[in-house]
């Protein structure tokens, strides 16, 4: 049972009483804060100012993912499951795009993605000390309410300042858990076109099996272009492909937004976790039962539920993984030592002791935590079309409001990104919907008991299956035209609706708002005035020499090519081309596609297909590139092996690899296998 | 958040250095060790050994349940859910005797069930010298294996000396975590006939949403008969039934067979069913969605899965509550501080240190789980057909080697259990053994991983959907004869089967076997002789004041009929019959059926219904007659409200309770509702 290395090293620090860089290879660094000399003197590589603004200006942020500009015409380079969402949006029951892969031949067969966009991190502000001076001297509840005002403020000025002409969108970014504020301004870009995926059987093989296991073969890559007016965005800042690959030991850099950590939480926070993941986890996994059973009432049901199918497999595999870290005492002794040292030396006793604060406001967070979920969460209610319904009754209230007076999701930076969801025209499927939503009510009823008010008053004369059937078959939410009239129609339009789903919107509304206000009063905002003590603490102990936990916003970190040994047997970090042949079942998952075996005798059985290194990457960074000292992209990340789960808690330097495309096998794909001549000439391959 | 009574307790008889007895109302106490002088004293009942003798003699013990006789000609009264498996057997798509109950008007009329016996312990004798002298001295491995061999021997000794005109089954039994063995006697009546059962929709009224809740309103009750010799059985030991039911706070006993509970388990042990119990949820779960998403395709169907289903929720329900506790720190910390005194206490140190053997073995346990459960538990094959086809191939190869030398499931004395269960006539239904067994194969891959040899070797060019159809319907051990003729032909025959059910379960035995031997010498073992000098040492400090862990064998224990307080308000102890009109939603499960719709008129809207007592029990203990001083049944135990769950590792004085359907509603039920003349009368309910 290994001993985390960040949590020994902190405490090695607390012993020595220095504050000391993080050693290779943990650490998810801000660009403001990348310890570049660290870099010089271990591995004796350049990262200038340069260096780094190119990087990150030819790193992208997708709706949850990361991508690269990879040509001077907005071509982004990012994974296959990245893509996922608009192959499934795209999709037909003639036309599965998802399972058949695309190829553009041309620009003119470049296919929009309804609800994808494109961010470049093009600014970053500290605006801590504005935050304080807008919550100082306030009681938790008002200093919370203070905060959300005074960042709504700030984004709106920002955008603002920007202008209409090269808008902006800004986005507060809490960092160390509010011990920095940030605001972020991105360039957006909107209209984003899928070029080329290749088939989910060879982008996904192994499938769920395979996930977060390594040796592996995934040619789990995409291709998009961001378009401006119309036309491909000019991009001068792109990434040039080393069609080599690194070589083993090689430094390298994986610049992205991994999504969230929870390495700062205190052990309160973290036993609350623990105590909750089984409730999402049997949930999800009674889903996953539902969409495998009824996938197999034929390739229709299996198309339309192979999406939502793989991206639930893998959370399940994740939270699965995460509760196992959570439940290895080992490790959570380790937490309990490491916080001891800290509130020793911090000092904050009795009322003033912020761990005591958050240990209290958890517990009221786990009796809030059943009605929060079902109700404001909508894991009651779990459908497209209540999602829908949820936002249009909400938007059309807040928009009414003063843009710093409206939930957060609302204000006027958010707005365009809200619409854009709900007028896009996507696919949405009544019997996947009546098979979640059926299913949530279902729970709910279970979980909230049959008695509690509101599941009495929804299901007094009916069943969960009845229910949901009558709202999916009545409602006309699925049409984005009806959708669009109600948005624009707003308060007026909403009161006037007789669709079902509205009707149960509006019903539910304000117990949902009522628990949600509840919530964030008495769990977020004593956490959040806690939380900023202790980072206060940690910053005195420490400095910048910690980085602060993933919040899906643009990271740096640094690594090697490299292994690992399982079970006392060495792994190598490349997986040639030939054993994924050898592997194949003839049956998905593991099914190599007709392209690769039409194309096996023309292909180099060495080809180097996956590879691992030692970046610190979750959830988030899938799609980033993996860079050279020189800045050229030499792999694609996509996943991370078994043991980089817990990395969501702590970074296990000896075991957590992260694990990439390697850029020799996308180009045997592109010219050997695909015939994207276009696209490889771009990319500069041929 | 309270603090478990029984753990106060312990530590309070600590302090004071004495042993005290276990308070009002926790305990399951032996038939031989029943604290009669503590009932004096508290409720001034006298119980005598008589009152003990006839009580147990009327008590009966089902497959998984509890019962007892209500008449001198061998009728049965038990639970619906305890008869569930057997109306599910001899129904079929013309007849669903799940749903709609059943009635014989006369005993010609009377169902057989297929794989239902009932035994009545008829003695008990202490081995545990016996046993001592056959381990004493060897080691854990060898002292495992010669455990398991006296134990056979003594158990055939018993069944020789009872002889064939009056023949017995012999059981040990493993009381104190091995601190006491006994050698159990049963008389086994193998022709068990329903009689009576009422429609599924008023036995089990709320169905999972209502489970283990209160207030609460089922009639889960059914009637059985036991037979000799094609005759009703002559029963001279039975119970009278009190049709006007307890009073509030009234004394009353409940005599039967609690499963399993963990109250005596270490610390580490604790942790380790803690770490465990979220994988086999996740599984559950899974298989519930399957189960639900399958049931929509029509009602035969729903007809097929409602009783697995049924049964997997309600142990879905347990199992997550009992992580629920688990996961709470507070009663895992008292848990602790009372090991941190016991250990004190014993004095234990070094290599001889128990506790620190156990944890040890629990890692190896921890180990070894994956392989173990899918494996030689056969998860991983989840099927009655493969259970069918395991039990074939281990008994043939078994039945060949000396009785004391066999897996212990296959003994002389288990034999006849084992064949019934084999040649029963039960249908299979092989679109459900897709269901399940496809599942087991998909997370089997998922778990040990696709490139696990035994994997790889099962789906190297299939997948576990193809496996799974191609073994069911290639398969002909649906069929009872094709079973007996395997099972008579033993080695012989398995040998020369083609039937590729028994191909694979051939090809998996190996293995299985070899894992299960790994683990039964390096973690039971090893358990069982730390368990044994724990036991030891509680012996030292408290006596026998303390009663032993449930192990599904006979207990008795005593309580009264109260209700509690619940968020502060006191949940009354009796639910009235118009209730549970009035929560009538119409739709399954909180349907009214017709029969109770058509006799609402002639049926007094108070009579009692259910009620709740402060007696301690656990699954296994359904079925059991609740009983007043006088030796007359009160009630019909079925369930316990949500704070019961804890029951498996605490008893919560405060929140605990039982919950039996009142005599008073059984009466209404027979007499108003259906019609049953005869068996009221039999029962002297007119």
């Amino acid at each position: 049972m290994h001993t985390p290395p960040l949590l020994r090293r902190l405490l090695l620090a607390l012993a020595v009483a220095i504050a000391i860089p993080a050693f290779a290879d943990e650490g998810m660094w801000t660009f403001d804060n990348f310890p570049a000399a660290t870099v010089k003197q271990q591995y004796g590589a350049d990262i200038t100012p340069a260096w780094l603004d190119h990087v990150r200006l030819s790193t992208v942020r997708l709706s949850n993912c990361t991508a690269s500009f990879v040509s001077p015409e907005g071509l982004i380079l990012t994974n296959h499951h990245c893509a996922a969402q608009c192959l499934a949006e795209i999709s037909s029951p003639q036309q599965d795009r998802l399972k058949d892969g695309y190829l553009a031949r041309d620009r003119s067969e470049e296919v929009r993605c309804p609800t994808q966009y494109a961010d470049v991190l093009v600014g970053m502000e500290n605006i801590t000390a504005k935050v304080a001076a807008a919550t100082r001297g306030k009681d938790d509840k008002a200093a919370g309410e203070a905060r959300k005002r005074a960042l709504t403020q700030l984004e709106q000025a920002c955008e603002q300042a920007a202008g209409k002409k090269d808008p902006r969108r800004c986005e507060s970014v809490k960092l160390y858990e509010g011990g920095q504020y940030f605001l972020y301004q991105y360039k957006r870009y909107t209209d984003v076109r899928l070029t080329f995926a290749p088939e989910d059987a060879i982008a996904a093989y192994g499938g769920d099996p395979d996930n977060f296991q390594f040796p592996r073969w995934c040619l789990d890559m995409s291709v998009l272009r961001a378009y401006e007016d119309g036309k491909p965005a000019r991009t001068p800042n792109f990434l040039k492909v080393n069609w080599k690959g690194p070589a083993e030991n090689e430094l390298v850099f994986v610049s992205g937004h991994p999504g969230s950590t929870d390495r700062q939480l205190t052990v309160a926070q973290l036993e609350a976790l623990r105590a909750s993941l089984p409730f999402w986890l049997l949930r999800a996994a009674e889903t996953r039962g539902r969409y495998i059973q009824f996938a197999q009432g034929g390739e229709e049901n299996a198309r339309i539920v192979a999406d939502p199918l793989t991206s639930l497999e893998n959370s399940i595999k994740v939270r699965r993984k995460e509760l196992d870290a959570l439940l290895d005492g080992s490790l959570m002794a380790q937490k309990a030592k490491d916080e001891a040292a800290l509130r020793a030396r911090a000092g904050l006793a009795g009322a003033q002791d912020p761990w005591v604060q958050i240990e209290k406001a958890e517990r009221r967070g786990h009796d809030l935590q059943l009605p929060y979920t079902f109700i404001e969460s909508a894991a009651g209610f779990n459908s497209a079309l209540f999602r829908h319904a949820r936002t249009l009754v909400r938007a059309a209230a807040e928009r009414a409001k003063p843009n710093d007076e409206r939930l957060r999701e609302f204000t006027d930076s958010s707005i365009p990104q809200v619409q854009q969801r709900m007028t896009a025209a996507v696919p949405i499927y009544a019997e996947r919907e009546k098979l979640t939503l059926s299913s949530g009510l279902l729970r709910m009823r279970e979980f909230l008991g049959p008695d509690y008010p509101l599941v009495r008053n929804l299901l007094k004369e009916t069943s969960p299956e009845a229910l949901a059937t009558s709202l999916v078959e009545g409602t006309r939410l699925g049409d984005p035209a009806v959708r669009k009239a109600l948005w624009e129609g707003g308060a007026e339009a909403i009161k006037a609706s007789k669709d079902p789903m509205i009707r149960i919107a509006l019903l539910v509304d304000p117990e949902a708002r009522a628990i949600r206000k509840q919530y964030e009063d008495e769990v977020e905002s004593p956490i959040d005035a806690a939380a900023e003590k202790i980072a206060a603490a940690r910053f005195a102990a420490y400095g910048t020499s910690v980085y602060p936990d993933a919040t899906f916003t643009l990271r740096l970190n640094f690594g090697t090519v490299q292994g690992w040994v399982e079970a006392g047997k060495p792994v190598a970090p490349f997986t040639p081309l030939l054993r994924a042949y050898e592997r194949s079942t003839g049956a998905d998952p593991f099914r190599i596609p007709d392209s690769w075996l039409k194309a096996r005798a023309t292909l180099d059985p060495k080809t180097p297909f996956n590879l691992s290194t030692t970046n610190d990457i979750v959830g988030g960074n899938s799609g980033s590139a993996l860079i050279n000292a020189q800045g050229d992209i030499v792999g694609l990340m996509f996943d991370g092996n078994i043991h980089s789960i817990s990395g969501s808690y702590w970074f296990d330097t000896e075991k957590n690899r992260s694990i990439a495309v390697h850029t020799g096998i996308i180009r045997a794909a592109l010219t050997q296998v695909y015939g994207a001549t276009a696209l490889a000439q771009e990319l500069g391959a041929r």
